[in-house]
C-alpha cells in the first residue's frame, strides 16, 4: 500500500474558509423542479414564489353564527332597548331586515355586519336585536387572509402543514418544488462488512452508510448506496465514478487520515478537475475531511470514524444539499443554555462539543458529554445537540451561556 | 336545523384540566409493534429497550495509523533518543517488536499501545520510535462505546441517524417499533368543497384535512381521509362511525361552535360511551374544542377555523398520538427569546400567541404576529413558533423573555 503522506497536514484550513472556498468553486445551482400535488408536498422545498390568483377568503364571510344586518339598523339597539328586524331568506338584506348566517357563510348583499346569535331573540318570524354592531363587525372581509397577487409562499420555503393549508385555500392543487438531490454514499475500508454479515475478528459492521443516508433523507435528499470499497485504488475509483454518474453529489467515508494512504483523495483528484479543493480542516472532530469537485459535482471525503463523518456531513454536506435545494438559511433549531461544567478545547480549532440539553424549572442547561474520541458513537446518542467552540477560545466556562444546535428532542426533569 | 344550545358555554375547562380528565378517562395504551429493518426505522419510535448482545467495539482497535507496540518498550524513547523495534508481521507482538496497524484495525495480541506513524521512522526493516506511549495510548478498548448487556436505545426514543448507526454497529438488523397510529380525519360544513373542485360563491375549499393529516404524518401517524360531511346528523354520524372502525382516533373539524348546532358533539355522544368528556376550553384560539371517547377510542372535535383546529390539534391530539406511540416527553424544539412588543390577553384564558423568531447578533427575538381571528391562516405561515400566555396573565410586556415553541425554522438577519 502506498504511503502517500506520512507527515501531518501541512496546513489546516479554517471551517469558514474551507466552506467558502468550496462553495465558490462549486457554484451549486438548483437542480430543477418537480411538480407535485400539494397532498404530497409536505417538507418539500418551494422552487419559485407562489402568487395568489385570487383573494382569500374570496367573499365577505360571517365570523360568527348569527344574523347578517345593516349595522346602521342596530346603532340604537341594546339589551334594554331591542330593535326588531324582519327575517329574510332572500340573497339581499335591505334596510330593516336580517338574514341568518353561520360561521364561515357568505354575507348576503346589502349586509355589512353580523349580530351574534347570543345577542338576538327570535319573535314570531322577527329578530329582536339586543346589541349594536359597527360596520364590519363579526365579518371576515374578502382578502383578509391573502390578497390577489400577494406572494403566498416564497421560493426556498420547506413546506409545513400550514403552508399546504394556505395553498389549498387558494385552490392551488399542484406546486413546483425543488427536485430531490441524489447523494451517492461510499464506505471505504478493508475492515468493513455490510450490516447483516457476521464480522470476523478484526472486522466491523459498516455504520456510516446508514447514518449518512438517514441524514440525507432528513434533509429531503435521496441516496444511492455505493456499498463498501476495499482500500484499493481501482475499486474506490470505479465506485466513485459510478456515484458521479448516478448522483448529484458523492460522499465517501474512510481512507482520509494522513499517514494512511489518503487513497480516496488521490483517486478523486484523478477522476476529474478541479479535484480536491481543501484537505485538512481546523476542526474537531472531522479534521481529516477533504472537499473536492469533479466536473462540477461535489465529492465529500469524510473520516471513517462515525462521529467525525457525522460532523463532516453536518458542517459541509448539509449546507451544500440545502443550496442544491435552493434554501438560503435553514439552521437547526437552537437555543441558549447554561453549560453545566467547564470544558477545555484546543486553540486554533473549531470544536463541536456534544451536549445534552434539558429543561429544569423553566431554565435550559447543557451538559457536555464526556467524549473518548470520534469513534464512540454512543456519545451522539447520549447528546441531543452540539455547541460550537470558536477557534479563539481555549474552552468554555461552567455556567457560561452557549448556543446549542439541536439534533434530537430536548430532555426534561 | 336544530339549535341545540344558543347560549355560550356555561363553563370553560382549563387546558391542563381538560387534557388530564381526557387522558385519565382514555387510558391510552400502546398500539402494538412492527418489526422493521433498521434501514427503514428512521423517525420510528422504539417499542422496547434494546440491549447490546456484545461489546462495541468487539476487540481492541487502533485509534491511529502507526505501530502496535508494548508500551514498556517505548518508555525511554524520545525525539533525542529513539528506540529501535523489530517490525513483525505475525499476529502477536513480543517484547522489542512492532506491528503496523491502521486506524480501526485490530490490535495484535501482546501489544497494548500504538505509536503514531508521525512519531516513527522506518530504518532497514526496523522501526525507530521517537516518542514514548503509555499503556492504552491510541487504543480504542473493546466495549469502549457500548458494553454487552447495556441498554443501547430506550423504549420511547424516536430513532435518529445516530441511533441507527449504533444499532448497526452492534449487528442489529431489525428493531421493534411502535405501530403507526391511524388517525381518521373528517371535515364538516355545508360550505366546504374538496381541493380540486371549483368553489361556487359562498363555498370554500376544505383546508383542515390537508393541514391535520400533514401534522399527523410529521408525528409518525397514518391518516384516513373521511372527506367532507354536510351539516347533517346522519352523514356526520355515518362517517365518524366509519372512522372509528378504521382508525385508532378520529379528528373532526367544524360544527363545534355554540349557537350553531353542535352537531358533531351530539352525534359523537350518541355513537357510544362515554361520549363527550369536555366541551369548551379556556384557551384562545380553539375555545370550542370538544374531547370525546367512544368505546375506548379518542374523538377530537375541533373548530372549523384552520388556526383553531391547528391549535386544538397541537394541544390535545399531539400529546395523545405521542402517548399511543409510547412517547413520554417530546416537546417541540424551544428557545427563550425577547418579545419585541407588548401583547394583551384575556385573563382566565390560556392564549397561544403566534410569533416569528429570528436571531440577530446572537440574540433571539420573538415578534408577535398581528392576528385578525382564527380563520386567518397566513398568520401561521408568517409565524415560526408560538408563546403560551398563562391564564393568570393579562398580557406580556415588550422586552419580556418568553419561551417559544418552534414549528418552523428560525429566521436570521
Amino acid at each position: 500500500m502506498p504511503l502517500a503522506r506520512l507527515k501531518g497536514f501541512e496546513k489546516l484550513t479554517g471551517v469558514d474558509d474551507a466552506l467558502r472556498l468550496f462553495l465558490k468553486e462549486l457554484k451549486p445551482a438548483k437542480l430543477g423542479v418537480d411538480c407535485v400535488p400539494i397532498s404530497e408536498a409536505l417538507e418539500r422545498v418551494v422552487a419559485e414564489n407562489v402568487v395568489a390568483l385570487g383573494d382569500l377568503p374570496s367573499f365577505d364571510r360571517s365570523a360568527m353564527d348569527g344574523f347578517a344586518v345593516r349595522a346602521s339598523d342596530t346603532f340604537e339597539a341594546s339589551q334594554f332597548k331591542s330593535r326588531l328586524l324582519k327575517l329574510t331568506e332572500k340573497e339581499i338584506v335591505n334596510e330593516g331586515e336580517a338574514s341568518q348566517v353561520w360561521t364561515g357563510g357568505m354575507l348576503p348583499e346589502g349586509a355589512d355586519a353580523v349580530v351574534m346569535l347570543e345577542h338576538t331573540r327570535k319573535v314570531n318570524g322577527e329578530i329582536e336585536v339586543l346589541a349594536a354592531v359597527t360596520p364590519g363587525e363579526n365579518v371576515s372581509k374578502r382578502g383578509e387572509d391573502i390578497r390577489k397577487k400577494e406572494v403566498v409562499v416564497k421560493a426556498g420555503v420547506r413546506l409545513q402543514p400550514q403552508h399546504l393549508g394556505l395553498l389549498a385555500g387558494l385552490g392551488i392543487t399542484h406546486i413546483n418544488v425543488a427536485r430531490k438531490p441524489k447523494v451517492a454514499i461510499l464506505s471505504t475500508g478493508n475492515e468493513l462488512v455490510e450490516l447483516g454479515q457476521k464480522p470476523e475478528p478484526g472486522q466491523v459492521v459498516s455504520v456510516n452508510q446508514l447514518i449518512l443516508s438517514a441524514m440525507c433523507r432528513q434533509l429531503g435528499a435521496e441516496t444511492v448506496n455505493l456499498g463498501i470499497a476495499r482500500d484499493n485504488l481501482n475499486e474506490i475509483s470505479g465506485k466513485i465514478a459510478d456515484g458521479l454518474r448516478q448522483a448529484d453529489a458523492v460522499v465517501t467515508t474512510g481512507g482520509t487520515s494522513v499517514g494512511y494512504a489518503d487513497l480516496v483523495s488521490i483517486v478523486v483528484s484523478k477522476l476529474g478537475k478541479p479535484g480536491v479543493i481543501v484537505h485538512g480542516i481546523a476542526m474537531r472532530p472531522a479534521m481529516p475531511t477533504a472537499l473536492a469537485i469533479v466536473r462540477g459535482k461535489p465529492v465529500f471525503i469524510l473520516s471513517g470514524y462515525p462521529v467525525a463523518s457525522l460532523f463532516g456531513f453536518e458542517v459541509f454536506v448539509r449546507p451544500t444539499i440545502l443550496r442544491l435545494l435552493g434554501i438560503e438559511h435553514e439552521p437547526r433549531p437552537m437555543l441558549k443554555a447554561k453549560l453545566t461544567r467547564r470544558v477545555a478545547s484546543a486553540l486554533g480549532r473549531r470544536v463541536y462539543l456534544r451536549v445534552y440539553v434539558l429543561q429544569k424549572e423553566g431554565e435550559f442547561f447543557a451538559e457536555p458529554i464526556r467524549t473518548k474520541g470520534s469513534g464512540v458513537l454512543s456519545t451522539m446518542t447520549k447528546a441531543n445537540g452540539y455547541v460550537v467552540i470558536p477557534e479563539d477560545r481555549e474552552g468554555l466556562e461552567e455556567g457560561e451561556t452557549v448556543i446549542v444546535h439541536l439534533f434530537d428532542r430536548i430532555g426534561g426533569t
